[in-house]
Parts: structure tokens; sequence; C-alpha cells
């Protein structure tokens, strides 16, 4: 039953990734728990983006159009999921909201998650980059208590530097369980809140964006 | 296919309630999103009890065994669950736990629940209470964004309350959330890292204890 869910999702899923690069757009799948910062830490990215890149964004939540109302504070265009009980987003969930949103001079797609560091591991939306969050008050042991998780990450961004004295944080005990569970992701430091790190972040998208465009949409 | 899961958990999760009243265990559903700091509150609740109520501890993880060994260090008995990538913990596995728990001379029965802030609130376990925490530096709003979780409590313990300046923390913005979804829940605001508020909530419990000790065990 699960098996064939997920196999329908991953279909969907690359439905979507094709469109995406047939559109030439760079599409983020940003996870986290609940709290850990995600529409902050979204609505600097794409403020800092500006018209570098412009960015549209899906957001999903069980209740509630907060986060798409504070997104839209930065003009970009934003389409709210509102799933219920699911506690994650699914392929066609996010099929769904793309046909809703204006994609003519997007360069950026953000999907924003579901707070859980638990399902929506399993469901491939087709991003390009899965980023997920871990904020400092969480604590250092959460890449080994959610494996699937961060196994998945291809980018791991700490947040909520700025309450490191505060909690005691260990960034050294983090680092060495993040090397542990997922070697191969990138790791940005930073604080959404003071701007520390978020330039690092901007460089690596900006990059990421022209290494993309420069290849050929659908290869493999 | 959900309806019929949940069904049979409801049942089996019934089946432990009675044979929880049956050995005079007051048993605890403790529920929040990873890193909220359920496991340092538990440990300091316990402490806290000694031996005017005796515990014993379920913990449920996807991995690791960090939070039973953390728990055990108060001397309490405490029987790990390893759920791999199951995003909440069940009935049926918390009757296997319990065979496993030496029972004589315990007087709570305190289950530590997976860190997922959505899909435990679905799954009765057969619990007397059902405690929800939120850490302050999770945000205001997260009763409004994950309702079913904080309609099903019981308790709501805000947590982490050293943290609310440096994370300039809205406590009646929160207070307000919280009345609009769950209006009849008790609610305490702690610091197990300080000690504030620890002992209202060991109040509150050794006076539950009591109270359905003087109750008949099987009445409805």
């Amino acid at each position: 039953m699960r098996q064939s869910i997920l196999a329908k999702n991953d279909r969907l899923a690359e439905r979507n990734r094709g469109f995406f690069h047939a559109r030439g757009l760079l599409a983020l799948n940003v996870l986290s728990s609940p709290g850990s910062g995600k529409t902050t830490f979204l609505r600097e990215t794409i403020r800092l983006l500006g018209r570098k890149l412009k960015a549209g964004v899906i957001v999903g939540d069980l209740a509630t159009d907060n986060d798409a109302e504070r997104l839209r504070d930065t003009g970009a265009p934003v389409v709210q999921i509102t799933t219920g009980t699911v506690c994650h987003l699914e392929a066609e969930m996010v099929a769904r909201a793309v046909n809703q949103l204006k994609l003519d001079g997007l360069e950026l797609l953000i999907i924003e998650n579901v707070g859980n560091l638990v399902c929506p591991a399993s469901y491939d939306l087709g991003e390009d980059l899965r980023v997920v969050l871990l904020s400092v008050p969480e604590g250092e042991d959460k890449p080994l208590k959610y494996p699937p998780m961060f196994q998945a990450a291809d980018v791991v961004i700490i947040s909520k530097t700025d309450l490191a004295e505060a909690c005691g944080f260990d960034r050294k005990a983090l680092l060495t369980n993040l090397r542990r569970i997922a070697p191969k992701a990138q790791v940005f430091e930073m604080s959404a809140k003071t701007g520390q790190g978020m330039d690092a972040w901007r460089e690596f998208l900006l990059k990421r964006y022209q290494e993309q465009k420069s290849r050929e949409p659908l290869g493999v």
C-alpha cells in the first residue's frame, strides 16, 4: 500500500522535475521541524536575491495562511497549500499549486514543506535541491535521531545561530553528527534575524542556478 | 485503509487503558516537535517526583537510544521503542514495550512519543493524559498551525521559558492562540533547565494520581 503510494508519487515528482527544467526553474524543497524558522529564512532569502533570481513560493501547512501572508510581503508570488491533517506535501499537490502560480519571469521555485522532520523525507516533489533546516535550540543530536531526513538533504541550514550562546550550543558536536549522517550535504550556518551567514547562501544559490542553466535541461 | 488502521489502534488503546488502570498506573502520552525538550523535561519530572510517585518510561524514537540512556540516569526503568521510519507510536507498540517493563511498584507510566507535531495526534495509546510540549523558540503561532495536536491536549507545557528574552517571545500572543485552539487544556510554563515552574507541574501530577486512585478503576 505504502509502496504503491510512494511509487506513484515518485512518477509525478519526475513529471514535475521535467516541467520545472523546461521552464528554466531551480526548485528547492525546504524542510524542517515546526518552528525552525523556515518562513523567516525564506523571506530573507527572497529579499537578498531581489532581481538577481526571481522567486515564487509554494507553501504547505496543515492550517492557516500565516506563512503565505508573511512571504507575500516580499512581493514574490505565493500559493498556499492547506493539507488539513496530512503531514507532508506530495508531488500531486505541488503540481496543482504550480498551475496557480504565474511562472513567467520566475527563476527560483521555493517549496516550503509542512513542519515535520519525519514524513516529508519520503516524498520527492521534483525538486533540484532538498534543503533541511535545523535550528540551534533543537539540539545537536537531531541528525542521529532523524536519519532519513538528514540523509536525503543536499543542503543543511543551521538556523537561529544568534541563539547559540543562550542555548549553550555545542557547534562541534552538531557538525560531527551531521558529517556522520549526511557526509555530502553542503552546510550553511546562519541567522536570518541578524543576517549573519546569509550572503554565502545567496552566492551558492546564484552559482547553482547558473550551473543548471548551462546544462542540457533534460540531461541525466 | 487509514480509517481501519485507526479503528484497530483505538481498540488496542482501550485494552492498554484497562490494563494500566488495573495496575494502578497513571499514564501520560508526551508529545512535541523534535527538540522541544521532552527528554530533559521528563528527566527533571522523574527526579522531582522521587519516591512520591514512582515512574517508568517507554520512549519512542526513529533511531538511537540516546533518550533512553538519559532517562535511565534517573534510576527509573526505561524501555526504548525504535520505530525506523514510522512517524508515531501505536497502541500495539506500547503494549509490547509494557511487557518488557517491570511494573511492580510503579505508579506513573510515561510514554515519550516520537518528535512530531502532526501524526502522533491521531493515535490513542491508552493514556490518561495527553501532554503536549511547545518550546518558546518554536514561536507563538504553532497552536494555530498544528490544530489537531493542540486540540487533543489535556495539558500544554510551554518549555524553555529561560529563552524567552533571547527569542523576543510574545507570551500573551501564545496564550491567546492556545486558548482559541485548546480552551480546556491545563497550561504550565516552565524551564527544566532553571527549575522555574516545575513545582506546580509536580503538584498537579500528584493530585491527579490521587484523584484517579480514589475512582473505580473501570469507571466510565
